[in-house]
């Protein structure tokens, strides 16, 4: 475990807070999210020191590249690339090898009274959308992007295994494209909050009878047992989206995954500009998923809850914004 | 280990040799080869017991259902479907969950003086294609399968691990496809082998200087840390094709996966059409994967100089062919 403080320049894990960086636009966070890779940066993840954070919403204040921001509510893209090399010149920054990402990589991140990004990653929040359901935009996205890297149809059949947010939301997004889509997880009351239109919950001890049913099954988990629960439940030729960062090694039976030819998907980030508007559907309870919104002053506190059992997202808002 | 006899059943792993197959074409071995999988049923995988074998060439004695075969010089598809699901109907009896498997599921194999399999099965051996090359199909069509399954054009940066006859095979038929074209492995001599054209081979020690260089990435050496090396060279959303049957589970970090957003394929058997005129194109020096032919009698034997160290294929033919 590294140490965590707050500082004047936000939560901090370690040391090594940088300067706002010269020309981006300067953001002043209205709220901010806790993500379980806040968590597992602070167990060690990525080797990241400095201001955690990458989900909030805020205004911006400063906007030396483009005036027209200032003033605006927005959201962020938490890649930021070179914008010189190939990738990022084709428009997809997320692998940028040069790339620092929010909170999490060369990068300060948004756990704080003011954060910066270049003026290209900003979204305006639309005004159908609060700032709460604001905080949802990197993790929806990131669920709703596993659409654009696997086809979906209304009846392919789609387990996703975790009933935490992450799994809630990844159930969420993959049921507006399916007709077929089991959660499986350990909490009753979890399960149901995941359970939207035709979804169906399934306690996970409950997983054998499904063996070899789903054409697509998205670990979301963040456990080692996820992995081979994933590779129970996939049919042959079928696909496995692994979807949480986590420490650890899965032990898995590679024998499986040849003899049934089945393909497994690493899934990070996802584009933000497809899901802002569905941040504002009210079919997506998103406050429900918010246990407890915390001042950031009391952020060391909040990590801490948030990383208790049965807990969900912890929000952190800036003092002078209570 | 399980016990391994060779009676008049042929060369037999536990008991359980069954009688032939009515209707089928009954088929006289004039040589068959000894594969990795084979070695491996013998230390426990598939819970096969019966006949080994799945790699061969011979000539159709009986053929009830269609005897125009009778006569003719054949291989064999060695998966054999119901013929009646829906995979089947689609002519994928690869992954009929009711299939039997030549010597590897439910079948005996071909390390016999007869085999049996559905005239549907049957495939014509060219004039071109001597009786050992022949033999090479089914392991030819595993490599050949890969491009089915992951686009590999000219440009395709492509690396392959492993320089056994499985990683050779897959250099030799992916180098078709591509100018690119790596094998990693430990032994000069079989670098050498697979080194075809523009191909390049690799000592293993050196791949740190190609990290994230490969768009794919095939892991042929059948050990554990073929794995890893494997996620080490492939780029950010690039393909790793996992080829190797073998009991064990790779350590490896599942965050990388995740996170540089790397799809991971299981491939098993490929189409034998497509290869069949491949098997007599001289480029591919397929005799000299032949490290011996081995009297059937002499099975057991065969099956342990098979599993020795720097032992490349071991043929089997049957007394009477001497």
């Amino acid at each position: 475990m590294k140490k965590i403080t707050v500082s004047n320049s936000g939560l901090q894990v370690a040391d090594g807070s940088r300067p706002n960086v010269a020309n981006e636009a300067l953001i002043e966070v209205s709220i901010s999210g806790i993500c379980n890779t806040d968590l597992e940066i602070v167990k060690g993840y990525a080797g990241f020191q400095g201001t955690l954070g990458h989900e909030f919403a805020g205004i911006v204040r400063e906007s030396p590249e483009d005036k027209s921001w200032i003033g605006k509510r927005v959201l962020g893209e938490i890649n930021v690339g070179c914008d010189q090399c190939e990738l990022c010149m084709a428009g997809d920054s997320r692998h940028c090898p040069d790339r620092t990402v929010l909170g999490i990589h060369n990068r300060d991140g948004c756990h704080a009274e003011f954060t910066t990004l270049p003026a290209r990653n900003l979204i305006e929040i639309p005004d159908t959308v609060s700032d709460e359901r604001a905080v949802f935009a990197e993790p929806f996205a990131a669920a709703y992007g596993i659409t654009e890297q696997v086809e979906i149809r209304p009846d392919t059949r789609v387990a996703v295994i975790g009933d935490g947010k992450l799994g809630i939301l990844c159930a969420w997004a993959l049921g507006i494209k399916t007709q077929h889509l089991f959660l499986f997880g350990k909490h009753q009351s979890k399960l149901e909050l995941g359970q939207l239109g035709n979804a169906e919950g399934v306690l996970a001890d409950d997983f054998e009878r499904f063996s070899g049913y789903f054409d697509v099954v998205v670990e979301a988990s963040g456990s080692e047992s996820g992995f081979p629960m994933a590779v129970e439940l996939v049919r042959s030729k079928g696909k496995i989206v692994l979807k949480s960062t986590f420490q650890g090694s899965p032990v898995w039976e590679a024998w499986k995954i040849v003899v049934n030819e089945i393909s497994v998907v690493g899934s990070r980030c996802g584009r933000f500009q497809p899901i802002v508007e569905l941040l504002g559907d009210k079919r997506f309870p998103f406050e429900k998923l918010i246990t407890e919104t915390v001042s950031l002053a009391d952020g060391v506190e909040a990590m801490r809850l948030a990383g208790e059992k049965g807990v969900m997202k912890v929000l952190l808002r800036p003092e002078s914004r209570d």
